[in-house]
């Protein structure tokens, strides 16, 4: 599986549809092209802290569209999408559950039983109750793994995942980092499958351009 | 053209590369659904204002991202793509010179003109002499053009236009207007052309169902 180059770092929040959208489909991808896929929980809300800006869901106009836009995403890949009983939702417990050190298979089975309570159509991530059953689902023992989900050092990898996706550039979820590059969103995916095709078409010269523009109108920013 | 339905309402700013990328790919849809394109000029930072958001273009680490999706967009679409002398430039003259009275072909050669300043390699949308370039190479007296869009009654034109899609539920640009139903951004044009198929996934008791969620965690948003 990892013949091909190193894993694909996939950061999400289990708080993010697109997220669980992405996570349905990276996996195939990835194998396409011998990569393995290395799933990393950071906080959402983190990052939007960190960048100053609003999260999708929380202005009105937008949190309506996006909800249709993952219901037509989901339709086009043929995977199961409906939303938790409740959100937004604290996503806190079933992210650092997600970053217990456990096997690698059986981490993508966790992640795999939390998206699904989350957005396939399942009961939720609330509480406890549903972190423990998903990670039972999950051939853990999940009253343990809600316990030590508790534990300071955990709680600490998760704020350093998430540091480490912001320092590396992330601003948002799911983001998919491959060799260095950052990939950001559902839409992104054909972009990543061209980059492990050896086909992007982006030059570092183009880059180094755009970093390098002037600006002649500043808007005074929201938050700024 | 016309025969399939209402025109589709093309919401657009010049300061977008999305909305560029999009107007090279709307005519062709529109057209295989027998619709007609109504482009209607809007203030993208008055959109931003209204829902209180920032730019993409306003988040250091977004901004790096967004122009190499733009480049791998244009890429897959086969448009060319170059970015203008400056960014963020004032859009305001290009957007009231796109809102004078004028018959549609012309309409549409005026924004093509405008969009390939700004987006398609050409010298940029900073001042009168650009505007006036542009709107001469689509076929109307340039400096005509740039003394007409400074009326009031042309600012006030796309004042209104603004506050109407904002009215409609735009959040963004480059939103698609059909029959009523919002499609936001490049990434939605898949999804525009199996609603205008009628093979739109999207229930209403779905969205009715996603609108009476209850949130169980609130964040305390940026510029909130």
């Amino acid at each position: 599986m990892t013949t091909g180059g190193a894993p694909l770092r996939f950061c999400f929040d289990f708080v993010s549809p697109y997220a669980y959208l992405a996570w349905t489909q990276i996996h195939a991808l990835a194998a396409r092209h011998g990569r393995a896929v290395e799933p990393v929980p950071v906080v959402f809300g983190a990052l939007l802290d960190a960048c100053g800006q609003r999260g999708p869901a929380e202005i009105p106009a937008k949190r309506a569209y996006l909800f249709k836009d993952c219901v037509r995403l989901a339709d086009g890949f043929g995977v199961p999408f409906g939303p938790p009983p409740a959100h937004p939702f604290n996503p806190l417990l079933a992210l650092r559950a997600s970053s217990l050190p456990m096997p690698e298979p059986t981490r993508r089975a966790l992640v795999d039983r939390l998206f699904a309570a989350a957005w396939g159509g399942g009961g939720g991530l609330a509480g406890p109750a549903e972190v423990n059953e998903a990670a039972s689902a999950a051939g853990l023992d999940g009253a343990q793994v809600v316990r030590d989900a508790g534990a300071q050092a955990i709680k600490d990898r998760l704020r350093r995942n998430t540091d480490e996706a912001l320092a590396a550039g992330a601003f948002g979820v799911p983001t998919t980092f491959a060799d260095g590059e950052l990939f950001w969103g559902v839409d992104a995916l054909g972009h990543l499958e061209r980059f492990l095709e050896g086909h992007d078409p982006v030059t570092a010269e183009q880059v180094a351009r755009w970093a390098a523009l002037p600006a002649t109108a500043i808007r005074r920013v929201a938050g700024g």
